[in-house]
């Protein structure tokens, strides 16, 4: 080992995973696509096999004051679930690794585990195994997801192509706003312990951002128009981090329009609350698993009616960068905001 | 959540995952093997797919003051790698979930890195996947392996029959041992920091401990003779506590012969110094990583030249349950001494 010391912090999440795997160079000829996508990508002959893994640490990636356990158990899966649903893929079975510390109980975990049933249940995949440890203090949980393709629906990050369509499901922001309303809350009680959270008229937001749901109904609407995006991403760490990987793995730029950017009413007037401009909580919130995709144009007719798709923008050459159009003309650069691990 | 409290520990490492994932009955037609084997196995059509994933935590299942970290990393995926062999399977990609702390420079997950690229190029298999996260305290390394068997191979703890072979790869308790001289340096080191580790001697069975080798020259070796075990685990716990489990869900008793338990002459030698019978470290010392199996008496002519392979005994009817002969005829129960994480 060298004398240097260079703290994690320094790199950031991508940057570390990036850095400790860039010498990582496959050397199998059944290993497709290898780390950078939502999923990696082995050939199984008949198909292509998919495989992600995710990591939810207490204290970073959630907070147990507020994160009921059930809801956490079904979080975890949601979201492993969700890198394979932005391949384009099905996910068949789950393994979930959890490191609990003394503090939790028998029955904590029972109702962890009830969480992690009922999105098995939900989303059709099976929980085949896993690994339970103690730990020194906290709660880890890391679920690994597999799934299939076949070989020719397979999406990477990287096919988007200049005038390709930009479009994402759902609404974006509410999870931010909810981790807001929640954090408000926590702040308040720890302040004064006898004031009870006042969560009421948030419900909405709250249970975005603590029991998300992945799109498996959006490959299929798509499947069934006989369309393959060109990319596609889950929009785990705010659009604009998202964005920024298609256009990155693409080599392309890409405009977006501020206006077309899909926000719900009620995300919009609590982002008011808090001072915020909604679409910034929308690029730069996270957490909301919606899927963010390219389709050729020549798609636009068989997608258009889509429920719940919407279109916001399109590629350009990238030279032109990647940009926010606001409905007065002015151009804001994108840059990545995305939410880090260190 | 009801309001009583179990305490982890109260149900041991193996009865807690059993306990949270009783009411997990596989739904998918493609789940041919759920929890409860070394891995899981999955039917992919033409073969079956085996996937099986790990944790290893600071202060639980290592000890930075002894464990470098590119054997950490290196016995990480080794330790995974084992579960598909002990499948007579293939692995093919790992993926791993790192948390750590602060505490660690990126110069130590540097190391920890190189650990996992020379296992990863040892055994033939890609990483192609993972997250990195920090934690509260310490470091945890979660790994999952997938990997491949032809459907007429595959093998589970639960095939062996009355009359069948047992047979273990290798010499087992070397790794216990080396554990147990790592613990006395380091004791010695607490008590007078200015005294320098004794480790001379030593190598065999501290590299037994801290940077294993799982056993895919006896996969091959069996594959190459035709042979078929009827029943195989790894020895991640100690013989006793293999036999067992193979006993329990193959419904046998079992007859170990003590004399022919596999002890290398270093580790019957170190093991008086700790006054510890050597049979004893074999059966409850775990992390040998070796591969215990059965076969049926008609492979026997096939597999005696094995190199490295040794038949200590043979299965039973239920009834007899399963113990260890001693060479004077002694009979002792055995009872699972197996390693607890809790």
């Amino acid at each position: 080992m060298s004398d240097t010391r260079t703290e994690l912090g320094e790199l950031g999440e991508f940057g570390l995973i990036e850095h400790l795997t860039k010498n990582f160079n496959p050397k199998r000829e059944d290993t497709i696509k290898s780390i950078g996508d939502d999923a990696a990508v082995i050939d199984r002959g008949d198909h292509f096999e998919l495989i992600s893994t995710d990591l939810l640490v207490e204290g970073i990636h959630f907070d147990m004051s507020y994160t009921p356990l059930k809801h956490l158990g079904y979080k975890s899966i949601v979201v492993n679930l969700s890198d394979i649903y932005a391949m384009n893929g099905t996910p068949t079975h789950v393994t979930v690794a959890i490191a609990a510390s003394s503090r939790f109980p028998v029955e904590a975990l029972e109702e962890l585990y009830k969480g992690i049933q009922l999105a098995c249940d939900t989303y059709g995949v099976d929980l085949v195994g896993g690994d339970t440890s103690s730990s020194v203090t906290g709660l880890l949980i890391s679920p690994t997801v597999v799934g299939r393709v076949d070989k020719d629906k397979v999406v990477y990050r990287s096919g988007a192509k200049e005038n390709d369509l930009l479009c994402v499901s759902g609404n974006l922001g509410a999870a931010y706003i909810g981790l807001q309303i929640l954090e408000r809350e926590k702040q308040i009680w720890k302040e004064n312990p006898d004031v009870q959270p006042d969560l009421s008229g948030h419900d909405y937001v709250i249970e975005r951002m603590l029991k998300p749901e992945p799109r498996p109904d959006i490959v299929k609407a798509l499947a069934e128009r006989s369309i393959v995006p060109t990319s596609m991403i889950d929009v785990s760490d705010g659009l604009g981090s998202e964005v920024l990987h298609i256009c990155k793995q693409s080599k392309c730029g890409a405009r977006l329009f501020e206006e077309k950017i899909p926000v719900d009413p009620l995300v919009a007037s609590q982002a008011q609350e808090f001072q915020l401009e909604p679409s910034v909580c929308a690029m730069n919130g996270g957490e909301d698993y919606e899927l963010l995709f390219t389709l050729s144009q020549a798609d636009y007719e068989k997608a258009k009616d889509i429920e719940d798709l919407h279109f916001i923008g399109h590629m350009t050459d990238l030279n032109s960068g990647a940009a926010i159009v606001y409905p007065q003309g002015e151009l804001i650069e994108i840059k990545s905001q995305g939410w880090k691990a260190f």
